[in-house]
């Protein structure tokens, strides 16, 4: 799918008509693209988005019908217009992989081009990648909590338009999930599709015991029977016992039931019960309706026998307490050959300037210890003190045994990629590799650990320069 | 832009498979697409998507390519593909008009068709009307809270992908904004669209000063500076003020301000009071940074000056409690000559049965009373006796006076639209007219008034007797 370049804030045009105007454009600029807290309150979060935000970028140019479309603003002089017909975007860019677990303040995607085309391409990159990074983490958290049972992305009928569904599968399943019922998602990215029937398949025979046999005939083996269009427990699960007997006769294996409604937890336990008293133990139990990590741990502590959840809603939109948007920024680093940061009324937010680098101090064990982010030229080494980018008078030590990893690598080079599409499993096995390398408490729901992000000794000299310089400059 | 048909969820395809074997893929059928609570814990919901979700349907059919690929899943037969090969929508939709204000059970979207084609547009048609529907209504909480004061929609980079925000652009437009910042907006809908400069064009020259006067020299009659990057009121209103002499002295007016973060009621209020001493009361003041109806509640509580409101992140996601996404189903209501109902084990939730007319009780002055749902044979009269649909126990009269005026209108016919694409510009005023004749506490953000959707005498019955079925029916 072709994303326009009209899909941005007008501020970028306006801005990019001026920085022309001013002989500006030209200007070699970097900026940042990252988020100052985890979302949903929690201890991490997933990057995700990237091969999306770089197909964007590769294929950004401006159709002669939009640039008519611009013309007719009678915002722009001609001569703007006749820029953006040959505008390409032919930057670098340096980001994490997809899959990384991440943490505020750390620069996910850094962009070096021109001035002209590092601002323009703001409001896409954020959007996608806000987007994909706050739906693999909701994705993460779910699983995390999902423990051995499998999770399957179901949200498409809420999620936010078409095209906002197929980037949840994607995302969810870079976060965990283990397959989608968005059958575009299987077509576009290879992700395993999953479904059988809706209540309206029980209601258009004439009881349920015929819709099920009738779905049982067309998928003998796999077939899923929901269960609770009239009574999960006397009515749904006797019948689905009944078709599980039919089948075996006929030499296939009933797949499982769903069970989209009531309390899953003693709903589960009892089907569970019924199943296995029945002879067929290893029929799964599937469960759905509103599912989140909080209503699984419920689900969890009470019992409940769930083989599967099948995860919508509260997935596809990225819904919770802290949730529903990540709040990434992207904000200039370095202009010119000078760095920049943005103060703001609250001096724990100033931005961190200037070309960096992000490590990760990794145990001997294969533990996350900690993330350190220098400047680009800089050398830092295990053992060194390293500072909080919030409060530079708390200091901490890189612990000697240390292994540094870098964490980011340059993806695309003259606005071309450097290598070929990543593979989703990949992303996905990052994720889940990583996950189990955090600090046991990142990984709760309240009140997490906080992972230590830390800037070395030369970003921390840096930002204090430079802090010193706006304190006496901006007055007026 | 064409949405693949390919964005279902899998069920949709598994249950037309089944129908097809079973030889009841040409079942007369249909479904009821609706929601059971308003959105936001709010007293009504605005319509919106309806264009979107009917273009979908016009032009729904399967690639070669996309015919490959479900081939490929090892799931369906031949037969089955070829089927998918001819399929189209050839059905009947009846629906309201966009921008209506309307109510929980109501039945937004009515699809009659086969039962494979009314069953298989469930995924697309609850996804492109859900989103839309819900930020339609957020807009309009927003744009009821800021009175006089006009929105701008903000949130693209915060919205749910690229083609979430054009979606949020277009309903938030229904819902009241006056213009959005996303470009592509512009070009598809024709909605106007506004937007300056980032904090990164001040950071991009030596100090603030500057900046602001470069952009007044390229955007004369537009400009609207960022006045936050530095210190509000000791830096940013004391510039902005220098640069609107300057451009007064060469005939033009500054149009205003723009501040991004701090409190908004307070910096808004000296703004405006420096503005206004230094002889440039016409200079506008747009707040923005997380803003929604309850912020902008408390701006006005504390007597901010905000003359335009930029609503970003909170608007584009439709977050808040009871948002994020609309729960929006879609139901049989009939298949062959049988009205269908689904009960569960909530029986107030139980669905309404058969082909229905929903219609408006609207009082000489022009207020909203009531909305009645009857049977589509069935004629309903000012002053007959109606049902509360969740308990029947609770009846009214139809006020005497009341004018009824049928709510909903057949818009596609064989697959096709029987009218031009409608504008929404109409829409939006159709939206804002409507909610002014709303009983006042429907508007209310708090424990709203709950507008009584009601259900004829014929229509009860009905229902009444499917239950009785039903309870006699499923038991094993």
């Amino acid at each position: 799918m072709r994303y326009s370049p009209l899909i941005t804030d007008l501020y970028e045009l306006t801005m990019l008509a001026g920085y022309l105007d001013e002989g500006m454009d030209d200007t070699p600029a970097v900026f940042d693209l990252f988020f100052r807290h985890n979302p949903f309150k929690g201890g991490y979060a997933v990057f995700a988005g990237l091969d999306t935000a770089l197909a964007y970028l590769e294929n950004l140019r401006f159709t002669e019908e939009e640039l008519a479309y611009l013309a007719s603003l009678g915002l722009f002089r001609p001569l703007f217009i006749d820029f953006l017909r040959e505008f390409r975007f032919r930057g670098t860019i340096t980001a994490m992989q997809e899959g990384t677990v991440v943490f505020g303040r750390e620069p996910l995607v850094t962009v070096e081009g021109t001035l002209a085309e590092a601002q323009f391409v703001e409001t896409a990159l954020l959007n996608i990648i806000n987007f994909q990074t706050l739906i693999a983490t909701k994705a993460a958290r779910v699983c995390q909590m999902a423990g051995k049972a499998s999770v399957i992305e179901f949200g498409l009928r809420r999620a936010h338009g078409p095209d906002g569904g197929l980037s949840v599968a994607r995302a969810a399943y870079i976060g965990g999930a283990r397959s989608t019922s968005n059958v575009e998602a299987g077509h576009r990215f290879g992700i395993p599709v999953k479904g059988t029937h809706a209540h309206s398949w029980i209601m258009a025979f004439p009881d349920e015991l015929t819709a099920f046999r009738k779905y049982a005939e067309v998928f003998p083996d796999s077939c899923i029977l929901l269960v609770d269009t009239y009574d999960t427990l006397k009515s749904g699960i006797p019948h689905a016992i009944t078709v599980a007997k039919e089948l075996r006769e006929r030499g296939h294996e009933l797949a499982g039931v769903r069970i989209d409604s009531g309390d899953l937890a003693y709903l589960s336990r009892e089907s569970r019960r019924m199943f296995d008293e029945a002879g067929f133990p290893r029929a799964r139990i599937v469960a759905s309706n509103e599912i989140d990590e909080y209503v699984i741990e419920s689900i969890l502590a009470e019992g409940g026998k769930v083989d599967i959840y099948g995860v919508g809603t509260r997935l596809a939109t990225g819904m919770g307490e802290g949730g529903g948007a990540l709040g990434g920024v992207y904000k200039l680093v370095r202009i010119g050959d000078r760095p920049k940061l943005k103060v703001t009324s609250d001096v724990a937010k100033a931005t961190l300037p200037d070309r960096k680098r992000l490590f990760r101090a990794v145990a001997p064990d294969g533990a996350f210890l900690m993330d350190v982010m220098t400047l680009q030229d800089e050398t830092v080494q295990p053992g060194e003190l390293v500072y909080n980018p919030a409060n530079p008078l708390e200091r901490k030590q890189i612990p000697a045994d240390a292994r540094l990893v870098e964490l980011r690598q340059v993806v695309m080079t003259e606005g071309k990629r450097t290598g070929a599409t990543p593979n989703l499993d990949a992303m996905a096995d990052r994720c889940a590799d990583q996950r189990g390398r955090l600090p046991q408490g990142c990984l709760r729901h309240v009140n997490p650990h906080i992972y230590k992000v830390s800037i070395s000794r030369g970003l921390n000299d840096l930002r204090n320069r430079l802090m010193d310089e706006v304190e006496q400059g901006y007055k007026p």
